[in-house]
């Protein structure tokens, strides 16, 4: 089972070396197999969902994650039109992100390269399989895919149908999109530290939380989304209203929509009748605390556990702050780094807020469902971090990057850089 | 105990608002604190020497360690001097990084911040404290320092030193730098994931190694530097010579000397003799393959646990490889990913070479030990890290940053650019 990785490492080292046009013509490969196989893939899917719906039926599978693995032609062309998009976005690597000139003839280049193997680990949605394949072959790194059990078929042919249209790449070295296929599989995953260089697990908060905390490979993603919206003193009213809405109700599953609404004392009494009869006209369950039912009676309570909850469901909590300090400290110990938004009109309070807020998103007077990697316009999306190192945020394909030094000389050692009469640097930027 | 690291995590949200200005002033203080109290700093490193002496005498501290721990004007001059250029150095965090428009009055601006708390442990060397303090203060991180218990006095009239400097700096929060002394603390450091963003180990191979496998806090560093000089068919032979004889005795025992040289069969002959000899005069050790031995008999024989050994001393060991395809291998197999250079005039084998090899530093006819941070022109270094995220290579202050987004609206909600009619996205770059 080993050689898997092994192999993979293998190839990571020989795709480093395929040019954009190499790259790009393999994804359109990939990308022509999909649509001319579209019966093949539904076939196989139609036996994961026979499986599926007795499990629904026993209830040992939601209706959210059978929902999930269902696929249809909307779809497969969804995946294709995201294998276009891939195609067209800039080369990721071999950029020279700067050069300096050391001495003369000595030029130093910090230059973009893959990571190299990358492990994806991944619940009931294979429509995450071709994604993710297109993101690796882009960013040239190598993958090695683990899926939910549920999807078996479905990722199966997805992979065979990637592999056989990359062997058409004669460049394309094989091994580079692997699938892994059993819970055991993972347990062995996540040692092989010696090959894989980073994880992206994308799934349930318990599925993170289960790989950060057995892995010693560096994890990029993010357990919780617990969002908030400060309403300050300064707050436009109606901006607020619109805002605190959107975040909550227009997706209330997604990691960026609000958890914790925090309202400045000073516009409390203007603010909450309207907008907690707004929420309530939209199905929201609305939670206060103590002075938010003192203005509002007729809502329940919430309770220290409330401000550690992610409700991820049509639910909010409101807890009224004396000023923008309580906010910020309330936002620092509770929430989860993810998206953390202040409605001001008032450009101090905007100012400490978003510098002092210690998330992966600070947003003035916007809502918190633009945290997203399309929106950012960063063209794809690898996942959300909350992680303090690497990547931040909504990460797109640079995540899948890190660096490398090229250093050209002319036969220049360090002895002559050292001691009496040692040569000096000259430490000039050739680029940027 | 605890307590510590909550306040750490306290005051690194405070550091982030301040100003470049006030951190430089903050670091003037800390200089001239230095400079004013030599003779305390070094009459409490002399109680330090007086115990590191008994333990030399007692062989249970090796003289290389008590030679660090030594300080003298001259390494207090040096500290200062240290201390100057972290403040002439341009501010690492508040840089936008780039800003895009998502739409009209909807900016996205991701800006540089600091990484929040950072845990630094170490061995005896006392000048450390300084260093990093002053790094810390200039990126407005945090810190927890631990240093080795032969440096606990030296160790500590630092910190108090650097403490009252900080205090007559007003806007500076305090509990921003910090000591923990025995290795109960570290055991306990390495579990605060809730506090700690980033651990930079500096120190032995084993201690780096300890710590990446006790925590899950991620960790900057490297452990092994086995580096590599490939010296091609197309070798400029003087060149060759040169930056062997450069690689490994400039200074055998730092992480970026070389360890293994490949050298092509077909320019074997020519180099050998002489490389060897030149080695031979300069006290170093030689070990072949049996090709190198067919060539140069009087030298010992490396084995397969050659390839795999850091000497971090007056040793080499010599391979001769079929071609440059067999050199790469040989390196992205037994190498640590730290710095390896090919000598050639080839252009096509150096593009080869260093897109091939997967290491932080890939040279083209270069001393392996120009692989520092001050002769890159990072101003200062952190460490010399091997991770394939975050931050490779040397890192200078930079790899003490992250970036956070900021989104600066006028009441946009993601509704709008939903559904039917929906508005779209200018994504308009306004920086970069």
């Amino acid at each position: 089972m080993e050689d898997i990785y092994l192999n993979a490492k293998t190839a990571s080292y020989k795709l480093t070396s395929l040019s954009d046009d190499v790259k790009n013509k393999a994804l359109l490969k990939v990308a022509e197999a999909i649509k001319n196989n579209a019966n093949i893939i539904l076939e196989e899917n139609k036996k994961d969902l026979l499986l599926a719906a007795n499990l629904l039926s026993e209830n040992k599978l939601t209706k959210a994650l059978y929902d999930r693995l269902k696929l249809d032609e909307e779809k497969l062309n969804t995946i294709i039109k995201g294998i276009e998009e891939v195609i067209s976005l800039e080369d990721p690597v071999n950029k020279t992100l700067w050069a300096t000139e050391l001495d003369k003839d000595l030029e130093l280049y910090r230059v973009s390269c893959p990571i190299g193997v990358i492990g994806v680990i991944f619940e009931s949605r294979p429509d995450v399989v071709p994604q993710i394949a297109s993101l690796a072959i882009k960013s040239a790194n190598a993958v090695i895919l683990k899926g939910g059990i549920e999807a078996f078929k479905s990722n199966e042919i997805f992979i065979k149908l990637i592999n056989d249209a990359l062997k058409t790449i004669p460049e394309f070295p094989e091994n580079s999109i692997n699938l892994i296929k059993t819970r055991e599989d993972v347990k062995e995953m996540l040692k092989m530290d010696n090959y894989i260089d980073l994880i992206i697990p994308r799934g349930s908060n318990d599925l993170v939380k289960y790989i950060q905390e057995n892995t010693k490979i560096p994890v990029l993603g993010h357990t919780e989304g617990i969002c908030h919206i400060f309403v300050d003193e300064h707050a436009d009213l109606s901006k607020a209203l619109k805002i605190c809405i959107d975040s909550k109700i227009q997706y209330p599953a997604a990691c960026n929509s609000v958890e914790t609404l925090l309202i400045h004392e000073n516009i409390s009494k203007k603010l909450l009748p309207e907008l907690i009869s707004e929420f309530k006209k939209n199905q929201v369950i609305v939670k206060g605390d103590e002075s938010t039912i003192s203005i509002v009676p007729k809502i329940e309570k919430a309770t220290e556990e409330d401000w550690e909850t992610e409700y991820s469901d049509k639910i909010i909590s409101i807890k009224i702050v004396d000023n923008i300090v309580e906010a910020i400290n309330h936002i620092n110990t509770y929430g989860s780094g993810h998206t953390d938004c202040i409605i001001t009109e008032n450009k101090e309070n905007s100012d400490l807020f978003m510098n002092l807020v210690d998330s992966a998103g600070v947003y003035c007077n916007a809502s918190t469902r633009f945290a997203d990697g399309f929106r950012y316009g960063l063209g794809a999306e690898v996942g959300i971090s909350t992680n303090k190192t690497h990547a931040r945020g909504p990460v797109g394909l640079e995540g899948l990057t890190i660096y490398k030094y090229k250093l050209y000389g002319s036969g220049q050692i360090v002895a002559e850089y050292s001691g009496n009469n040692a040569k000096t640097y000259t430490h000039k930027r050739i680029i940027k």
